[in-house]
């Protein structure tokens, strides 16, 4: 019978006929070789009667071919295993000539491995990664699943451009060189495909909205785009994000719905991925082993993982914040590029880093913030100045989410539109919502390749998505 | 406390005080509100003591109102319902207009509902079609991660044209009147956002190969995109696709894969969705009634579904299924539009619909096709003809699942490309997992929209997601 790496580690099957597939990683001694097939980052140990195998057969046994071996699985004599493979018979499915093989049993740099993108999977750190970010969109389905929310795929393909988050691609089938024309001139969209100008959507919230005015609990989990140029390591052109909508949800409720999510997901790969995380913690400690001591975490990455799990988050209002930030060392030393001088200013991610990573030291949600640093559909206070907002920053990754309740008042979010020059024709069906059986609601979005960067240790957001899509970049 | 309407009516929490949110789905007698919160399609009774409720909060309780309830839950005298609630006190959230209010308690055509898309959830049909949709969505999921697969986010913004599966729309952030030209006076797309010309992505298969070269078993759920000019009942512009890929599989365990994954989800939805699919199970027979019996179901939609559940999948060879049509009555009497002359020629919906509906009356797999109506990347059959592909057929739907063994060996696949004129330097990262390590390894397309039509018995494609794109719209 064939099995997985996975079940023959794990299961108790010794000393049963076995056959397997996989790609070999490693072959010492003309005698051992290391397999994987991917369902788990440990090998299995194959152990080749060489002085009965053909010596064509053996050369052929190298890194990175594809092998089906037959054999019985039997108590390991050598250390570091608890089972290996006797191998009784194996044949080459597919050569991986090591002259030409890209990806050698060596250390490889990311940048490296980012251009053979569609090879990076068969090492330890990207198959680790990659299964960790399975397992966190799994969890992330089965939380709202389990608490009665409903997914929704909200459209990638957008008429609207009001969904204010930022710079938007178009999507078009009209001829590129030569577009029609309108009478004055411009390019006439009537003739594109969808009958007007049509752009990637930038967030799903807005028809999340109209789901959850209905259905009551609802979340979406799809691609958003941004046309900037960023080129960070935190930015990306295409990335996945979830975003949940609740009815009848204030701001605290929201704040409780995200921190209760986020460690109901870091547990479930607690739980689930222990040996992808015990690489990626060794991995990420020999990776700080080469900085600076005052540069390296307090934390492993494990440590990191729980802290989140088993502490609450620090809420705090912005105004708090700006207390503590005008207050702060590096604030009046003028260490920070942005001085905090009074009440209004916009956070940049020095403030929030230092808020998180050394004033609280743990998970901070701040909320209410200033109305004019906020999008337009956040619910004013009844202070006529702040809306209620919340972001939550986490340790080395600073904004993991940014929610608000929503402004369900007709009349004040028309006005609001109407002070920002948003089209209330645009937005009829938005608006629609608030003049039929409105209600208090709340959501947030959470890019989920931080939260993956974050479970992960990954430094790099290119390096936690399968092909990243970044200015001046979409191979693959 | 509060409670969702599901929660009331299934769990014992009679006579204790509470509380819940909702939407009036009707009125009657200035006493019985029937209310309901997207957590179930069924409503909950509130009996408002009307002689001792202030006259203006009764003329506010009108159909779409959100409103906020207290009161305690008693067994109900009434008959249609086993509990009820006994209101204790009532506040009007949100009022809805009964003179502007678009979704009235009585039949709307699915045409004023599609216009209507942000308040249709509004309604029990497509609240039941919302609710499957989202039920399916995490059945996909629970299958392939129950089984060991990893799911994969596919890019969606892609520089290949090789796809091949359809007409692609073109993502650029360029000057849509001027784009900046090159030196022949063509659109210079260097000067685009990622440095070369950019689509929506029509397939996630190829990446999805790379992962499989390396994970095992993945998987990609995620939207997929087609710019044709198809305004038909089962074709979108935008539409989400499943698509698994598995190394070291051979067609055979691919229908085999694709078989049990079609009746797990299926299955799942028997068992967690019985009261959506009882009132959409009606909800066909009284559409059914309207036709002339000739051209009824012979099955209920629950009966559908159970039949695919319950029955094999017949597998019949393209060969097989062409002498089949040859002799077939719609054939010899010139009744079909395409008639069947010989071997090789592309089977049209007209003959998927005849095998499946009318000659086996179950799913069928067809398979092994002629390779020159195949893509270039299905495996070439010892016969020199014919490639490992297979179809699905659906009675009413036609093709639900597409697959196909992949061509694994380099020299064969390189002589398709080159003779279909398919550049070898575009996909030279897809070639290389032919140079690596190559092996057998399967995979199909499964066009989710599709499943969930068989699944609610929807009759368009447009109803049964959530905002339609489809040509000259993309409203919401």
């Amino acid at each position: 019978m064939s099995y997985t790496v996975s079940q023959l580690l794990t299961q108790d099957i010794t000393f049963q006929p076995i056959e397997i597939n996989g790609w070999v990683r490693g072959f010492r001694s003309n005698r051992f070789i290391a397999l994987n097939d991917g369902s788990t980052i440990n090998n299995i140990q194959c152990v080749v009667d060489f002085e009965n195998t053909d010596e064509a057969i053996l050369k052929r046994i190298t890194t990175g071919a594809a092998v089906h071996v037959k054999g019985e699985l039997v108590e390991s004599q050598g250390k570091g295993q608890k089972v290996e493979i006797k191998v009784t018979s194996i044949d080459i499915l597919g050569d991986s000539d090591p002259e030409e093989y890209p990806i050698q049993p060596k250390k490889h740099t990311f940048e490296f491995l980012r251009e053979n993108a569609h090879l990076r999977t068969r090492t330890n750190t990207f198959s680790a990664v990659m299964r960790l970010r399975s397992s966190l969109s799994f969890a992330v389905h089965k939380y709202f699943n389990d608490n009665g929310f409903y997914y929704m795929h909200t459209p990638i393909i957008t008429g609207s451009d009001a969904e204010g988050a930022g710079e938007m691609f178009r999507v078009s089938s009209l001829d590129a060189k030569n577009p029609p024309l309108d009478d004055d001139g411009n390019v006439d969209f009537k003739k594109d495909f969808f009958g007007k100008e049509t752009n990637l959507t930038v967030s799903g919230q807005l028809e999340a909205e109209t789901f959850a005015m209905s259905l009551g609990k609802v979340y979406t989990f799809g691609p958003t785009f941004r046309a900037e140029n960023s080129n960070t390591s935190r930015h990306l052109s295409e990335f996945w994000m979830i975003e949940p909508e609740v009815a009848f949800m204030d701001l605290a409720g929201n704040m409780d719905l995200a921190e209760d999510f986020m460690k109901s997901v870091l547990s479930y790969i607690l739980e689930h991925n222990r040996e992808d995380l015990e690489f990626l913690d060794k991995r990420l400690l020999d990776e700080e082993k080469t900085k600076p001591q005052a540069q390296r975490s307090e934390m492993s990455l494990i440590e990191k993982i729980k802290f989140v799990v088993d502490n609450n988050f620090k809420r705090v209002s912005y105004t708090e914040a700006i207390d503590i930030l005008k207050n702060s060392k590096p604030n009046k030393k003028k260490k920070f590029n942005y001085i905090i001088e009074e009440w209004g200013a916009d956070l940049q991610s020095e403030h929030e880093r230092f808020l998180v990573e050394k004033h609280f030291k743990c998970p901070v949600i701040l909320f209410d913030y200033p109305a004019n640093i906020k999008a337009f559909y956040m619910r004013l206070n009844e202070d006529g100045k702040t809306v209620r907002a919340m972001d939550i920053l986490f340790p080395g990754i600073g904004e993991m989410v940014g929610g608000s309740q929503r402004e369900e008042r007709l009349d004040v979010l028309k006005e609001k539109m109407k002070a920002l020059d948003i089209s209330e024709e645009e937005l009829w069906w938005y608006l629609d919502l608030r003049k039929y059986g409105t209600a208090v609601h709340s959501g947030f979005g959470l890019g989920f390749e931080r939260l993956v960067m974050f479970a992960t240790g990954m430094g790099n957001i290119r390096d936690v998505i399968p092909y990243p899509r970044t200015p001046q970049n979409a191979e693959f």
